[in-house]
């Protein structure tokens, strides 16, 4: 990713706030702010937090002074969220009222649609580190978010959820930015698209010289029977057909089978090569 | 969720193996098992840790004990790999030479499909807290995976780092579990993972003796110098690592590498084997 899309992500993702309700521990504010950088966030709104300033915040937060600055303290939550149209409340349990509730990734999806689309201001909320949020702040929000974690053993602590929450938020901002840059839906792109290469691929024309070519120096050294060649050239084909050979790894390859033919014909000899070492 | 679903979750993600490579820091090891067990993974190997055991693993752990015993201790990276088939070096740096690359989300999708559609084993390898994994340890990986954050501000650590890809390892295998489910049709799977295939793919232990053999073979007829073999030993990593060759495959390559070596040091001749026929 260049510099600029770099910025462009964060520009985007600056109207993403987090808003962290009646937090306790300093480490966790230091945590979240680090969480936060790392993905491109910048918008920490604490609601009556218990312990602010604490030099822990500044240890944990390294590198992310900018972001303490910018801290925001209130003292509701309904004035941390007054001037955001669309609100998500973070809850790991099923509550009295069922809510609308989506998992980590498509909010975050939605979440980015509501800003690249319609320039809206979005928040979400994380409670205490041991209640999490009330009915009645849960119920300030248009929906509810949780992330999908192994029953069996429990919930994640505020931090780890800020860090996934924050994660799912810059991949969501990262698919519409590539989006718009190529013009064309690239959720679910293969793997081929996914890489980032060197080297320029070989064209289906090259390998058809490469082929010829591995089945020529085989049969010259007899591994392969021109008369008989069974399954060889197929496995040969799916092989290194699977493989998408890169320019250089061609040109290496076909450098390893004339050696070999220069060998078997005796236009090569070690003895010859060693003499001139 | 249901149970039965987070139970089928788990058992397929005891396929995925998180390799520490020289953790100095106990609370690493105890955040990296709570991150695991969250997301339901379960196997952890520490190649060679500075500090083990330490209460500080424990108590970061609470509630993960049965991880701890499942903890395995080995003193080699090779040893914690050997009997996988996809192995995952986690990177934040440009290399010398670029690796097949993919982002973590991909790089789960295309895990959760080994070991879902193949049976097979996958490990994720992460490196020091200080300075990750060095060229070598990445050689040895088939594909380098990274976690797309804020080029401006820097790289998580190694336990937010394992908590970002555990819960992609998650993601995916829901992805995949709701698709059985649903009865859906399979999702935005490459060909080449597509297909059923007829032979065992090989481990990462038989590759081990894979790449010994093509050095000595290349160094015999002399188109490598084992005194300054350069990229070349990397670059033959890199392209048979991408490659997951299967049995019948690699025996195919070690056969025709054997053939060149007996032509070359004159054990086998063409003459010879013309008079015979």
């Amino acid at each position: 990713m260049d510099i600029i899309d770099n910025v462009v992500v964060s520009q985007h993702l600056s109207h993403v706030r987090i808003v962290m309700v009646n937090t306790t521990l300093p480490a966790n504010i230091g945590s979240a702010l680090r969480a936060m950088k790392t993905m491109g966030l910048s918008k920490l709104v604490l609601v009556a937090p218990k312990t602010y300033p604490h030099p822990d915040i500044n240890a944990l937060a390294a590198g992310a002074v900018d972001l303490i600055e910018q801290i925001e303290i209130v003292e509701t939550l309904e004035e941390a969220i007054k001037d955001c149209h669309l609100v998500f409340g973070t809850s790991a349990r099923s509550r009295t009222i069922p809510w609308p509730l989506l998992d980590a990734r498509p909010a975050a999806q939605k979440s980015m649609q509501a800003v690249m689309q319609h320039q809206q201001e979005v928040a979400i909320i994380f409670g205490r580190e041991d209640r999490g949020l009330t009915n009645e702040e849960l119920a300030l929000a248009n929906y509810h978010v949780t992330i999908p974690v192994n029953s069996d053993y429990g919930v994640l602590n505020v931090a780890q959820a800020i860090q996934v929450i924050c994660y799912e938020m810059r991949m969501a901002t990262l698919e519409y930015v590539d989006k718009e840059t190529d013009h064309q839906a690239v959720m679910h792109v293969t793997e081929q698209d996914d890489m980032h290469w060197d080297e320029p691929l070989v064209t289906h024309e090259q390998m058809e010289q490469f082929y010829p070519h591995i089945e020529k120096m085989l049969s010259e050294i007899e591994f392969l029977d021109p008369k008989n060649p069974r399954l060889l050239p197929l496995r040969l084909r799916r092989l290194f057909g699977r493989i998408q050979l890169d320019r250089m790894e061609y040109h290496l390859l076909r450098g390893i089978f004339s050696r070999v033919q220069a060998l078997n014909n005796g236009t090569w000899k070690k003895s010859e090569n060693e003499d001139r070492n």
